[in-house]
C-alpha cells in the first residue's frame, strides 16, 4: 500500500515536472527572447507557482533542468550515431544535419544556452559544460579519429573542429536579429534551414575554393 | 571668445567619453562577464555617475556606445581590405585573422554584442545590425564576388558565408567556459589563437578531407 502511494507520488511529480518543461519550451519557442516569468509558466501550465519553486527551486532552476532535458535527448543521439557502423564523413555529415535541425525546431536552446552563460554564474556555465560539451567533445574525437584512421579526414583537433563547426552551424540562430540585413528575409523558412545546411556541408567538407574540375 | 569656449566644452565632452570609454572597456576586459555597476565605471574613471548618466543615458547607453565606438573602427579596417589590390582568397584570409585577433584582445566585445541581443530590446539589436552585420555583409559580398569572377572561389551566398565563417571564429571566444572541457587549457593563450586562426583557415579553404596527395 505505501509503496503504491510512493509510486503515485512519483508519478505525479513526474506529470508536473513534464507539464512545467512541455509549458515553459512552448512560452519560449513562441517568444524571440528567454525573458518568461513564474506566473507566465503557471499560467501556461496550470499549476500552481508555488510548485516551481518546490520542484527546481527558482526560475533558473526550471530552465537549467529544462536545457538537462533537452541536453539527454540529444547527447543520446550523439553517441548512437556515433556508435554506427558509417563512415565518419556520413557521422560528420548527419550531425551537422542535426545541430541545425535542432536549432530550427526549438531556437530557445540557444537563447537559454546563451543566457546561462552570459549571466556569468559559474554553476550554470559548467552545468552547461558537463551536459553539453563534454559528450559532444568526445564525439568530435572519436568521429575524427575513425575519419583519419580511414585516411579520409586530415588530421585536426577535434576540440577545434568543435568550435568551429558549432559556431558555423549555430551563428545564424543565435544572430536571428541581422537576417533581414543579411539573407533579406524576417525569419528562417524551412528552404533557407535546407539551404543552410548544404552550405555548412560544402563548406566544412570542400571549403570555399573552387574545385579543379569546376573552376574556369 | 564664444568659439573658442565652444571648441573647449566640445574637446573636455570628448575626453571624459574617451576616458568612461577606456575605463569600462578596462573593467569589461578584467572579467568574464558584463557585470559592471556605474559606479565602478565611475570609480575607475575618476569621473562621476552623474556625468556617464549625463552624456549617455544609462549603463546600456554607454555599453552601446562602447560598441559603437569599438565596431567604427573595426569596419574602417574591413572596408580598406575590401579595397586593396590583393586576391580574395587573400582578402577572406586576412579577414578571418583579424576576427579572431579582435575577439582575442577585446573578449568583452563578443559578451557586449551577446548581451545586448539576448536582453531583447529590438532597438539595441537593430542597433547591432545596423553597425556590424551591414558593413559585414557588404564585404562579404564584395569578396565573394571578387573570388567568384576570377574563378577562386565557388558560387555562394554571401550572407551564409557571414554566418558559418563569423560563427566558426567567434564561438572559441563565447564559449570560453568550456576550454578545460574542449581543449584542455583554462584560458586562451597566444599560441592556441594562432593555432585557431590555422584552423579556421584550413577549413575554410579546404574543409576537412584529406588532400588527394596526402591521402593514404
Amino acid at each position: 500500500m505505501a509503496r503504491t502511494k510512493a509510486k503515485e507520488v512519483a508519478m505525479e511529480r513526474r506529470d508536473s515536472r513534464t507539464i512545467l518543461f512541455d509549458a515553459t519550451a512552448a512560452l519560449l519557442s513562441e517568444r524571440s527572447t528567454i525573458e518568461v516569468s513564474l506566473s507566465e509558466i503557471a499560467q501556461r501550465s496550470g499549476l500552481n507557482s508555488a510548485l516551481i519553486k518546490y520542484y527546481f527551486g527558482s526560475k533558473e532552476g526550471l530552465l537549467l533542468a529544462l536545457l538537462e532535458r533537452v541536453a539527454e535527448r540529444s547527447m543520446a543521439d550523439l553517441s548512437s550515431l556515433v556508435a554506427m557502423d558509417i563512415s565518419a564523413e556520413q557521422k560528420l555529415r548527419i550531425h551537422i544535419g542535426g545541430i541545425i535541425n535542432t536549432y530550427y525546431r526549438s531556437p530557445y536552446v540557444n537563447r537559454l544556452i546563451n543566457y546561462m552563460i552570459v549571466r556569468g554564474d559559474t554553476t550554470s556555465s559548467e552545468k552547461v559544460a558537463k551536459i553539453f560539451v563534454e559528450p559532444m567533445v568526445a564525439a568530435y574525437r572519436a568521429i575524427v579519429d575513425q575519419g583519419v584512421a580511414d585516411g579520409a579526414f586530415r588530421p585536426m583537433d577535434p576540440g577545434m573542429l568543435y568550435y568551429s563547426v558549432v559556431g558555423a552551424c549555430e551563428h545564424i540562430f543565435y544572430a536571428g536579429y541581422s537576417l533581414p540585413t543579411t539573407l533579406g528575409l524576417s525569419e528562417l523558412t524551412e528552404q533557407v534551414r535546407q539551404q543552410y545546411v548544404q552550405h555548412v556541408l560544402d563548406l566544412v567538407f570542400h571549403g570555399v575554393l573552387a574545385r579543379p574540375n569546376t573552376a574556369a
